[in-house]
C-alpha cells in the first residue's frame, strides 16, 4: 500500500496523508516543483532541499526530445541524470503535445505530431508514453490521456473521454507486462487521468472507468487550459466523490495559492504549477500578504526585505535590490524570485497539513485568503 | 601601511603580499570577479563566499545610471545594497564610457557622452568619478583616466598620457579634500591608471607622474582593449619598474590562465576579467587541463564530472548533464559553468600564492601552461 490516509479535516474534505515511493515518503497536500528540462529552472538540488521540496515534476515530452532517452539511459534514470534523490513524477507527455506541437492528428492508435523544436515527425500511444517513463525511472508515471480543449462540445468530450479510457487500459496492460521501476529499482506508481471536460456525468464515467483498472491514484486532468475558476473547482467537485478514499488526487497544473487551498477542501492532494517559477520572470513574488510586483516603482528605495517570511536566502536583500536584479535582467534576480516563491507554495502546503490535523484547515483557509487579499504589506 | 609585501619569488618577479582594506584583508596575487550591476552574473554572495572570493569588481558607469547614487544612499554604499561584506573595487567609469556610451567628447574637463541604456546626456570627470566612488563606497577606488585605443598613434598616445596625468592631480585633490570613506567607514584606498599605450618612455613618464602623487596602488591600464598578447606583456614590463615594490600593482581587465601567470612573474598582483563568466554563456569551462566547450557534441552521453578538480557544488554534475542545460538554454548551466570557472580563477591564484612562497613559481607557471595546453582530459 503506496498511501496511507492519516487524517480528514473535521469541517472540509481536506485530507492529511504519506505517500511512500521509491524515493521516499512525500506528506500531502503537497506542492510540486516543476522541473521540465530536468532542472527546475535557476535552482541547484541542494535549493530545492534548502527549501525542503519533496518530489518534483519532469516533463517527458521535453526531455524525451532533449536530451533523449539514449543519453537518460547512460545514467539509468532522470534521478542520476539530475541528481536529485527525492521522488520525481513524469507527466504522460498528452499534455505537452496538445500545447507545443504543431500538425497533431489523434487516432485510436495515439498521437502524431511535429515536435516544436526542429520539426521532426514523431508518435506518442499510450505503450509508447509508459516506456519512456519507465526509462525515465520516475517514481510515478502519468496514465497517457487525451487533454480536450475549453470549451468543448458535449460530442467531443465525450468521444475523447473514452479514448482516454481505452488507453488507460493499454497503459494499465503495459504496466502489467512489464513492471517497470524507478531510478535504482522500486516498483514505478502510475496515476491514472481523470477526464470528461465540464460534463458532471462524463467526469464520473472517467473516474469509475479508471478505478475499475485500478491505480495508485488519480489525477483531475484538463484543467488549466484556460478554463474559469468556477469550472475548475467544479472539475473537482465532479471527480473526487468517485475517486477512492485511499488513494492520492492530483490537481494537474493548478493554481494560484487561494485555488490551491480551495482545492485541497475539496479533497486533493497533490498539485502541480509552473506559476511560482514563471511569474519570478515577470518580477513577481507571492507572499502571505498578496502577490508583489518588483517591477513596480514604489519599491524603488525600499531597504525592507521581500517579506518576514521569506527564505533566510533571501531575507538578507532589499526589494530596492531584488527591483534593480529585474531591471537590469539579472539572473540573481531570477533565482531569488522562484526560490521565494517554490518556498512560500510549499510553506503554504505545510501550514495546510498543520491546520488540517488540527481540524482548523476551513477557518485557516478563510484567514489565509483575508489576508492575501488584503495585500496589507 | 596598506599593503604589506610579504615575499617574493627567487627567480621571477612574482611576489607574494597582503592588502588590508576597510572590509578585510587580500592576500595576493588575487583574482577579482567581475560584479558589473551589483551582482556578479548568476551568482548569490554565498556563493562568492564558497568559492572564496576575496575581492570583487563593481563598474561605476553601469552602478551610477542603474539603479542610481539615490538608491545606493539608502543603504549608505554598495555592500550593503548587494549584501557583499568583504572588500570591493571599483573602476572609474571611464573605460566603460569608452566601451559602451555615444557621442564621446572629450575635453580637459573629463567627458561628456549619451548613455547606451537611454542616451541622456552625462558628463564624467575626474571630481565626478571620485564622488561617485565615494558614494559606492567601495575600498578601492581608481583614478579617472582615458583609455587610448589600440593602435593608437604616438602623438596621440602622449596627449592621452598627460591628461590622464593632469586628471589624476585632480583626483587626488578631491580625494585629499574630500577624505572619502568605504561603506560602515574606513579610508578608501585609491589606485593609479599608468597609461602610455605601447610607448615605452610614455608608460614611464605616467608611472613616474603617478608616483609623484603618491597613491596607495598602481594599475597599468590601456590593455584588454584588443592589443596581441606581447604588447599586453610589454605594457607590464614598461610600467612595473617604475613602481614601487611596496605598493600593489593590478593589470586591468585580463586575461586567460597563462596570460595570468605571466604577469605575476612580471610582477603583478592583482587581476580582473569578465571571461569566466562570460564564456559560461558559450558554453566554455576552464580547467587545469585547458577549455572544454560544453557545445561539442563529445560530451553527450558523458557521465564523467565538469572536472576532477571542479568546486563541489559542481563536482555531481556529469558532463553530459551541463551539456543538456546549455544546449536548453536552462540557467542551471550558466551558474554551474560561472561557479565553476571562477573557482578555477581563485584556485590558480591560491595555487601562484603558494608556488611564490616555496621560491617555485617559474616552474609552477610552466608546469601549469603545459598541462593547460596539453588538454588532455
Ligand atoms: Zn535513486
Ligand atoms: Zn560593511
Amino acid at each position: 500500500m503506496s498511501f496511507e490516509l492519516l487524517h480528514t479535516d473535521a469541517t472540509t474534505k481536506a485530507r492529511r496523508g504519506r505517500l511512500t515511493t521509491p524515493h521516499g515518503v512525500i506528506e500531502t497536500p503537497i506542492f510540486m516543483p516543476v522541473g521540465t528540462q530536468g532542472t527546475v529552472k535557476t535552482l541547484h538540488p541542494d535549493d530545492l532541499l534548502a527549501i525542503e521540496a519533496q518530489i518534483i515534476l519532469g516533463n517527458t515530452y521535453h526531455l524525451y526530445l532533449r536530451p533523449g532517452l539514449d543519453v537518460i539511459d547512460q545514467f539509468g534514470g532522470l534521478h542520476n541524470f539530475m541528481q536529485w534523490q527525492r521522488p520525481i513524477l513524469t507527466d504522460s507527455g498528452g499534455f505537452q503535445v496538445w500545447s507545443l506541437a504543431k500538425l497533431r492528428k489523434i487516432t485510436e492508435e495515439g498521437v502524431r505530431f511535429q515536435n516544436h523544436l526542429n520539426g521532426a515527425a514523431m508518435m506518442l500511444s499510450p505503450e509508447v508514453s509508459m516506456e519512456i517513463q519507465a526509462r525515465l525511472g520516475s517514481d510515478i508515471a502519468m496514465l497517457f490521456d487525451e487533454c480536450p480543449p475549453y470549451p468543448c462540445e458535449r460530442s467531443y468530450a465525450e468521444e475523447s473521454t473514452d479514448l482516454t479510457s481505452r488507453w488507460a487500459k493499454r497503459c494499465r496492460d503495459w504496466v502489467d507486462a512489464n513492471r517497470p521501476e524507478a531510478t535504482d529499482g522500486g516498483r514505478q506508481l502510475h496515476f491514472g487521468i481523470v477526464q470528461g471536460s465540464v460534463y458532471a456525468d462524463l467526469r464520473e464515467r472517467s473516474a469509475r472507468a479508471l478505478v475499475d483498472l485500478g491505480f495508485d491514484g488519480y489525477a483531475i486532468g484538463g484543467v488549466s487550459v484556460g478554463e474559469p475558476e468556477v469550472e475548475m473547482m467544479r472539475a473537482m467537485d465532479h471527480a473526487v466523490p468517485f475517486l477512492p478514499e485511499d488513494k492520492p488526487r492530483y490537481a494537474m497544473g493548478l493554481g494560484t495559492p487561494p485555488q490551491l487551498l480551495e482545492m485541497i477542501a475539496r479533497g486533493v492532494d497533490m498539485f502541480d504549477c509552473v506559476m511560482p517559477t514563471r511569474v519570478a520572470r515577470n518580477g513577481m513574488a507571492f507572499t502571505f500578504d498578496g502577490p508583489i510586483n518588483f517591477k513596480n516603482a514604489r519599491h524603488e528605495f525600499d531597504t525592507s526585505p521581500l517579506h518576514p517570511d521569506t527564505h533566510p536566502t533571501v531575507l538578507p536583500f532589499s526589494r530596492a535590490y531584488i527591483r534593480h536584479l529585474i531591471k537590469a535582467g539579472e539572473i540573481l534576480g531570477l533565482r531569488l524570485l522562484s526560490l521565494h516563491n517554490l518556498h512560500f507554495f510549499l510553506t503554504l502546503m505545510q501550514q495546510a497539513r498543520e491546520a488540517i490535523s488540527a481540524n482548523r484547515f476551513e477557518e485557516f483557509k478563510n484567514e489565509f485568503i483575508e489576508r492575501y487579499e488584503a495585500r496589507n504589506y
